[in-house]
């Protein structure tokens, strides 16, 4: 029989403006695990400031937030009533030109590294560039390094040839954090069909996204709408590889929008192939971390079992970070 | 009855120019644990970098070294038949002007670090300072930020003013982890009898140095002349109180005398307070780390029990390390 305590929430990614007010709301939502983004164009040395700020905070704010530093610790935190925080970099540049930071980094807790954020990177070719010439040499060492220790490969950001050939060099499955398919919702940053199957063939997983940018009519897209898109996936990768990387980025102005997209690689004002750089409104069935049992509603409405719906909250994620993490 | 084979033979210092031979030679000599020194000026990148260093020989000379990140790992090493590696930074440059940086490093194994190495630092005053103003506002809370998170607090080139404020500060034992007492080897680097007894009477510990600088008669120093003093400090502070930090250099060139007394802080050549800046040659009775043996040997001729001889060989390091390195 299901049993709905055992189960587990887990997002994928989150990038909120970390406040007290919204790491209760973590609890209030029953939240075990959240995965943080700690750099997007950070070198190291900054990444690791990022992470002083974690330590803070887990320091003044013990009772609401752990750190995650092996996959045991979800279960950990799920007992003491906390939510558990393992990092994740959007971009390899917090590992500078030096392969020995991988595991420098996944010491240090950041459990999850993308290959490239939107542009091409020293490891292979983001999403936006024009041309896509897949894993670079030094690609290839740190998807290796990265197998070694125990680092999950994140693609969502990076472009298709690269991500497929990310797929087939790791030797281990890898992920997409946060990512629709494009089959619901056309766009750069979402997935094709083939890549998904490629992804799932290979024991991976997708993270679905909540950012409005990557959903269906926008802030408008409706829980239905949602349900319908993950039934429909379910049925083309199966349900194992399949959770939430919510892209929650509650907290920020709009003035996030910018450092995420331009960073310092231009002097120019953000593109606006993913939309206005203005930060959205978050879909209503999905304000904030209070509201994961609305989807988890709208999934049983939609059919799905409570095991099933269930398996999409977090507990794929929880199996599948259990062997992701250990080392290699 | 005494048991040879449960005891620990634990070096609280070396600095050696690292080879597959010294490794080796840790193993001949019976060595569970070393604390190497990873930063004498270095930032903290550079520290990082040293780090990664010894990240490639735990993968490289995995069947002879291991990384020790909690006492426990000491026997864990012992059980393996290899030898633990911690890590000690000499001088406070690495964690820059950022408390912060002393839970990261800790993180990264640093389990001990020196407040001050021979000049004034942002947390205390070097030995070889005109003028000693003791602990700074920044050590107070550094102080503090090791006692959390159990990084041990070392004085061996601290002045006495400052050594003496930070034993009464600290709320845990420090230690001296490498040096001698100056009622026997009067000199800038030894220390007195009132700041041995002041270190003892608090819980701490010294580590005897071997570095002919730091010896009676230096390089010519005898292992009874040794022996001796050993037995004259047992008397001071109590057997459990002293260990072995012999300050190996091994297989350096005269420069790395250079690069620890002079580092980046000046243009002038190095000064020779501490005897010439060239390497001195070992005492016959410890050349390396084959010679582990020759001072248990000297220590029961001089009449020491054998639990006396092993507690000073490493079983007292092993007891203090147990409590020193849990956090706070």
């Amino acid at each position: 029989m299901y049993d709905r305590q055992a189960s587990f929430i887990i997002d994928a990614c989150q990038y909120c403006k970390w406040s007290s007010e919204i790491l209760r709301q973590l609890r209030e939502g029953g939240v075990q695990a959240v995965s943080v983004t700690v750099c997007y164009h950070e070198d190291f040395r900054e990444t690791v400031e990022n992470l002083i700020d974690w330590n803070r905070r887990f320091e003044s704010h013990a009772d609401l937030v752990m750190p995650i530093r092996e996959a045991e610790d979800i279960a950990r935190a799920k007992a003491a009533g906390r939510t558990g925080v393992l990092f994740a970099s959007q971009n390899p540049s917090c590992i500078e030109d030096d392969i020995g930071l991988v595991e420098v980094l996944r010491r240090l807790g950041i459990m999850v590294m993308q290959l490239t954020y939107n542009n091409q990177s020293l490891l292979g070719t983001g999403c936006y560039e024009a041309e896509d010439t897949g894993i670079t040499r030094m690609g290839r060492e740190v998807i290796r390094e990265m197998n070694r220790v125990g680092m999950l490969i994140d693609m969502s950001h990076s472009a298709e040839r690269t991500t497929r050939e990310a797929i087939d060099l790791s030797a281990r499955p890898i992920a997409i954090t946060h990512a629709n398919p494009n089959f619901w919702h056309p766009s750069v940053r979402n997935k094709s069909d083939g890549l998904l199957k490629a992804l799932a063939e290979r024991g991976g997983m997708i993270g679905l996204s909540l950012y409005p940018y990557h959903l269906k009519g926008g802030s408008e897209c409706t829980l239905e709408s949602f349900a319908d898109m993950v039934a429909r996936l379910a049925d083309m990768i199966g349900i194992d590889h399949i959770g939430i990387g919510s892209d929650l980025c509650q907290g920020h102005g709009d003035e996030i929008i910018t450092w995420m997209r331009v960073g310092r690689w231009t002097k120019a004002p953000p593109a606006t192939g993913l939309g206005a750089p203005v930060l959205p409104p978050q879909p209503a069935w999905f304000r904030d971390n209070r509201d994961w049992e609305k989807i988890r509603a709208g999934l049983l409405a939609r059919g799905f079992s409570e095991t099933d719906a269930a398996k999409v909250l977090g507990d794929n994620w929880r199996r599948f970070f259990a062997s992701a993490f250990l080392p290699g």
